[in-house]
């Protein structure tokens, strides 16, 4: 059975196990205080040109989403997103858990408007009530988005520029940033991404990790006590050096856009595919993502051979289903799905 | 300086004064463990024609608010409310503070529709990733709603149905409830509300006390150790006799809707007015908060000799305002006002 | 029936309920933004000889304590309190509640002792692990303690001293502040307890008011935004403008002070007369609470004719129970003791 | 340089690694919805002789504690444990962080005394201002404790029968499971601690895993909704079949336990070495953590060849250090250590 059901189903990239395999015999203090923990933020830091970044690793997204907006956010103040954002819709409120609320804006095919995220601000600080309400304290957007689609280098600095005005950090989930930054038309750099924003994530889970997370606070901004902060969450891995290796290795000879790419290249022929035959593709994204508004029938005929994953009703008879590339996905994969449409 | 601005700028209705003055020499147990606040629960009880209710005194309504929904929500559930619903808008993040989403649905002049909610639901149960997803643990509605405006009692009914469909509790925030329950064409009773809903607090803050909400667990179905849940939260008045003396106050001879009674029928003589004037009502609102869109000469005029409340901004040349009786509105104020217009 | 059971079981001062009903014809702003509580808050700098505090008012004792010290304490960081501190001990959580771990030391007749206090901190951050442990955060200290007994200024100086080496603001719970600071011995004023310390309260529930407390910030250190974050706690009273009343008359010829005061002397001669008839008092305390180790037969005698407060067991015949005068307490109530005992 | 500093520096047991090779071009639905999850699952259900359990995967043990401990204690309860146990002392508030109270009782060389326990709740429950508290709502204890000791079988039923006593759940931490329950004179298995427990959990991260604790609610008594719960923490793994993958193996021909076995046959070799040479140990524990009180000038001189954990300061001129042997502990490791005491 094919399988384009998402990018977290296979164990990782043999690079890592091989690591994991050769360093085996080796013994290593806790908690991420060891080399090869070192070793990887090091790389990762030469990889954002940013020598003073402070890197930390976590294990899953959700976690890191909830650990990283609860250490910027004031208590007074939520979170702001746009209505289709993880953290809004599926992280089961392990925001409000920690006690700040979702601000939700309209999505555009999954991103936020940084017009409309001023609107929102100003017209919060000129409500003669404001101090009766959540204040708007820190920014998510995710690269990509959750349909998919990217922001330009101009939209991410404006977003950067709103936000900066009413003193909000902003936080970019980079869980697919691997599959965001190295897709067709994508005008930014990782370089030029921790430039623009305070704090964001380099997702491994999606791109070739078995798990974690590497988050970046750019600016020598990390939040006081932040490891304290990270073991109050549960989000401490015991044996950090795992997530160590599995930097380290992906941003060695730069494997981890180097498989990123592998997905979007995959991604590219199947959207081909999918123009060429008259399908609908629900959003134009260049990422790994493919988002297709399918009949019934198509579906089910499509089902008997390929598991796809579900993303929403459309209408009565037709579904959003997402077809998900990797970077395991091969050549020969997307032939046979190719051949299935 | 007339005011119209609020429903809670006068201190209490003369008779709480006057009991208790009277009572000043007496001792009472703390916490509401005293006679006065046995006789208000026995005179509550009565009203709402069920002997068997369980009643609480808080001392205002966000709090109240906070700790009824985060007593009777799952921890892994929210509160659904409508988008302008109290706990979403003006609450400061309260309830996310207690760890629970607020799941805002549209709303229709301040109400929720009930097939919306019956649809979210559904939408909610179908959807293969619900259990990623905050479940809708109540349903939360207010009397009067934040726009002044009414549910009927099929509305009620049929709310009721859909939340225990789903199971959930079904809460309604009495601020206003004397108000609502007053208000012309107003076609539910305090016991039929009693049997529709599971819990609901009837306002004294803006209804003749000087402070307290009256909680009212419908069906034997107080939480367990709501007492403690209360302290918890801050919320346990040390002189829990001082609730036990207004709303023993407010429930003899009727009292509490008798000058509940009074803001309506200011109220209506001044929509009477501003219709005839031409003014426009923003909604069709039946209790004792009348908003009015009006240009801003108008609000300029008339704020040199009103205060008036903000709501908010209707487009760049109106706005909307609040004009807002109370049970202590005297015709005379009501005669002054119209004189205005 | 007499009653030394509590300190909160009358309503109010006659002068409060007076000025209620002197103000009740009058309109007042929502959310304390109204005239009185600006007089009340003068007049509170006033005697603390502070001209720039900042002075909030709040309705109750543990609400307060939950609020303050959740603004004040990190969030990685607890409340540092003694064993028998009143967070640690009758709040029901409501620190744990709001995210912050409860620190108890080992207490003096109620005292926390400054070394003790270092000597925590020291081994705290000599331990290689106190990144996985709950910093202590700020330092809480009340004023009279639950054992009535008080600190000298020595003692308040050398604990805000230690607080302040561990970067912790130093906290003092004063709901019984004015029985405290009048009690025979007290070496420490008001205007010196705001210079020692960083936030402290003067408690209006058990001196005079019917409820209130009024929070002082000493040194234009309020935390951003606490009026959201009051609201947010579910602690903001719409009538705020009634606290500035109750304090507006407290502090209006030192009435406070005057009536607090009085509790002390009753309870000075109560002590007097249980010393001469041979009972054992359990603490060397001054203030307006009274603790006395009783045996069965003693105490169901007494309490034929007088409530007393329970207050734990000290052994298998023998209980520690409370004796409790208040601003109310007369003369005559004092000598119906007395012959009682 | 030999190290015996903890049971967590090497990533896996070689098993695991070879496991996680051989299915790595397999693909797996997320979240844990796997086969691979499926069989671990029923291994474990096998080896603790109940086929109804119900078995969840986690990633680290304050983590685990922290969502189990959340999700069976009330909203107005705490958790009780030792003064010594891990949620008191090294989770840095995380059960905090989640509104409950950490309650410590006092420790017995690591452990919990079910009369102290027993004591603690009845005078808790006599205490007649017991709702102004925390009521205790769930007992926690671990195997082994944090000082390495073990309990007998007859006192994890008497805890048991106490905690049920006073309806609350037993909830037993395993982080060290495999090390308590194949140590010497230990006389209870895993099915009959299946039967005392409501809920306890298998470490894996400590006995051979690379991370992973396999929790199980032993009577059906999953709470409602716990994927959702576990979610909202942050705590779901997304490649859950990494979970699976481990376990199983670990499951299979009892590996799980052989490998525990040698930790503490490497420890007692050790122990004897110790007791021979005339050290101190500090606690008479038979499991794979050796605490010895040493003096500076031998722990310099250990330490010049081999890594130790500190624990904690005896007195000016001791130091109590913790001997970490684990599942991948050598005979030769242990030759050498013995050579340098």
């Amino acid at each position: 059975m094919l399988s384009f059901e998402n990018d977290y189903s296979r164990a990782a990239h043999p690079a890592i196990l091989d690591t994991l395999a050769r360093i085996n015999d080796n013994l290593y203090p806790g908690y991420g205080s060891d080399e090869i923990c070192a070793s990887a933020k090091e790389k990762i830091r030469a990889a954002c040109g940013r020598p003073d970044a402070d890197v930390w690793f976590m294990v899953g997204g959700t976690q890191t989403n909830q650990v990283v907006i609860d250490a910027i956010t004031p208590s007074y103040a939520g979170v702001v997103t746009v209505e289709s954002g993880h953290p809004n819709v599926h992280e089961a409120g392990a925001i409000e858990y920690s006690g700040h609320k979702v601000i939700a804006l309209p999505h555009h095919d999954g991103r936020m408007d940084a017009d409309e995220l001023d609107d929102y601000c100003a017209t919060f600080y000129a409500d003669g009530n404001h101090e009766h309400m959540v204040f708007p304290g820190c920014v998510y957007v995710s690269i990509a988005t959750e349909y998919g689609t990217m922001y330009s280098k101009a939209e991410l600095e404006r977003l950067a520029e709103v936000a900066h005005k009413y003193d909000m950090p902003f936080f970019v989930d980079g869980a697919r940033l691997g599959y965001g930054l190295t897709s067709t038309g994508c005008d930014v750099t990782l370089p030029e991404l921790a430039d623009i924003c305070d704090v964001f994530y380099i997702g491994g889970t999606k791109v070739g990790a078995m798990f974690g997370e590497a988050v970046v606070f750019t600016k020598r901004n990390t939040p006081r006590h932040f490891l304290t902060i990270v073991k109050q969450h549960g989000a401490l891995l015991a044996k950090g050096f795992l997530l160590g290796v599995q930097f380290d290795t992906l941003f060695t000879d730069d494997l981890y856009f180097r498989i990123a790419r592998n997905a979007n290249k995959q991604a590219d022929r199947i959207r081909g595919a999918l123009r060429e035959k008259g399908y609908t593709l629900t959003f134009d994204a260049p990422t790994n993502q493919i988002f297709a508004t399918l009949d019934q029938p198509t579906i089910e005929r499509l089902e008997r051979n390929v598991r796809l994953g579900f993303m929403e009703k459309a209408d009565d008879t037709h579904t959003v289903m997402r077809i998900c590339t990797s970077w395991a996905t091969t050549d020969e994969e997307t032939d046979a799905l190719i051949a299935l449409l």
